[in-house]
């Protein structure tokens, strides 16, 4: 090949394998002479030498053992979509892995790294992973000293005290939150962040916490919630399907949305642009998320200087609809309004 | 464990592998047996003793070593997030491969056994799995006598047959076609659908083919294709971006849609629903194909037997939308019509 090109095994490797410094004209002639000679590099030489097997893996690992089979939820799904268009689009295979059969299969495979949605605070499969020296890319900041390579994920604080300052503004005086008991990081803030916010305005809190894996859990906690005494007149939920969840327990109390009960969910599904009322969500933006997890790792496995911060926050968006306005919209004049609660 | 237990080896086994006839105490005795002994089987024992490694793959093959992120397509990224859902539901992983790079990947990965999406006439990756001794399950039934274990499939020669008549029904007199040059079957049999529809009809062919994972070919098809001459006064695209590529085309040629050019595109975006103006499509269902061909799969590799089909056929759905009615709707009283063509 390099013979036959009339340059150095180096360069043919390096224009093979798109490294180096090269001008552009040796590695098209290269690429051209390993055309004609029908040279393909072998996959078997090409790891051998590298080290790299072109697998990438994907998981949820906060709920442990539990069956959960989280691309039915719209965020992971999404999520693993653009994960996996990146992936393929730099060549490499991404590796869904399940939680439950997890030990099984990552024994079976040679990843180059992964990719951990929302670790849990002591997750064992990143404290794995990482002590044998795999670079692993989180999305969710890591609590406490989990050794992650990089991180992607919201400022999720910032986006619940927003969205509580807007479901106060639409006149709630109660506001309560379903939540979940699982240790990552979006869980934890997004509730000390409620707790903190209602400190703030001298709320007592009121909320409900389930595990968000259990497909039923959230439809009990929802009307728990519902059926407490000191009933709360909006809620927040933390979970894709809050939501409906939250619609149908208010159905079964004759609470009317948003007359009674505001409503607003975390979740990425268009089938609350049509629910009967439809419901305010917080877009989490997965697609950004998965797309820049993945980059972040190949970098880290290709050892590639890259300009790409390795903490990257993402913005939120909250999408408004009927279930959070109870008043006309601000931009309208209207007298100031009193202090919501406190 | 067996003596911890007081029962036999072969009890423990099935009792924590989830086999055997066991009454559901003797398995729940067990595995608190196992619990209180932090006893796990090991992967690789277990792997060893089933030969099986948990993992399935999936990919698309017949666009050779092109480049192509194929979950940028509607189809392949509903198809894959259903595909995920199933194995992930019965435990497995799943590994998305990319086109490119598969010669690398593959051989890092032992995988239990691979669907294949849309494979070619001669597909090389079918052949050498089944050589292997791999289960191999399709979606698209596949050509000839390429060996696969099960495939599932839409009736395409129906559904095209169906589009023609519709856009016929509307009063196109010329009817065209935007397809593609790979020799899977939907491009096959889509094709020689339409050919015959014409034939029947009398109408002489008007199409173009482009090779359908280039980015661009497509805008560049649907251009020539309205610049011809013989002019088509209907159109119907194969693949996913062939109604924004039509609609720009006709932009060009400042032809209105539908009073000047009816479409019908085959896609599943929802964007279709909001262009100006929303464009009929035919939709595929890619989720009951993707849950179908990953239950066959796990069906076929862990030898169950199943009462599922391994030949299955889908129902497609096309969903009309103001791009293909130029005449009212059909149940309004109207004078009878002439036939449209030859």
């Amino acid at each position: 090949m390099a013979a036959a090109a009339g340059v150095s095994i180096t360069t043919v490797s390096d224009a093979l394998n798109g490294k180096g410094r090269l001008p552009d004209a040796t590695r098209r002639h290269v690429r051209e002479v390993a055309d004609r000679l029908g040279y393909r590099p072998s996959a078997a030489a090409r790891t051998l030498r590298t080290g790299k097997s072109g697998l990438i893996g994907l998981t949820v690992t906060t709920y442990g053992d539990e069956p959960f089979t989280f691309t039915e939820f719209a965020y992971f799904a999404e999520m693993a979509r653009a994960a996996t268009s990146a992936a393929l689009a730099r060549g490499y295979a991404l590796v869904i892995l399940p939680a439950t059969s997890r030990h099984d299969v990552w024994s079976n495979v040679a990843l180059d790294g992964t990719v951990v949605i929302d670790p849990s605070d002591q997750d064992p499969v990143v404290s794995e992973l990482v002590r044998q020296g795999l670079p692993v890319v989180s999305d969710g900041r890591p609590a406490g000293t989990l050794p992650v390579t990089a991180w992607v994920d919201n400022d999720h604080e910032a986006a619940v005290l927003d969205i509580l300052d807007h479901l106060a503004d639409a006149g709630a005086r109660r506001i309560g939150l379903l939540t979940g008991t699982s240790t990552d990081t979006y869980t934890h803030l997004s509730t000390t962040a409620y707790l903190r916010w209602c400190e703030r305005v001298g709320q007592d809190p009121v909320y409900e916490s389930y595990p968000a894996h259990d497909p039923c859990a959230g439809a009990v906690a929802a009307d728990r919630l519902l059926a407490r005494p000191d009933r709360p007149d909006a809620v927040y939920g933390l979970f894709d399907p809050n939501g409906t969840d939250l619609l149908a327990a208010a159905r079964r109390y004759g609470l009317r949305v948003p007359e009674d009960l505001l409503l607003v969910c975390c979740s990425e599904s268009t089938v609350y642009a049509n629910t009967e009322p439809p419901i305010t969500t917080l877009s989490l933006k997965p697609r950004r998320i998965g797309t820049a997890v993945v980059q972040l790792l190949i970098d880290a496995i290709e050892g590639l200087e890259s300009d790409r911060p390795v903490e990257q926050v993402i913005p939120t968006e909250l999408i408004v609809r009927t279930s959070s306005q109870r008043r006309p919209p601000r931009t309208t004049v209207s007298p100031p309004r009193a202090p919501e609660a406190g």
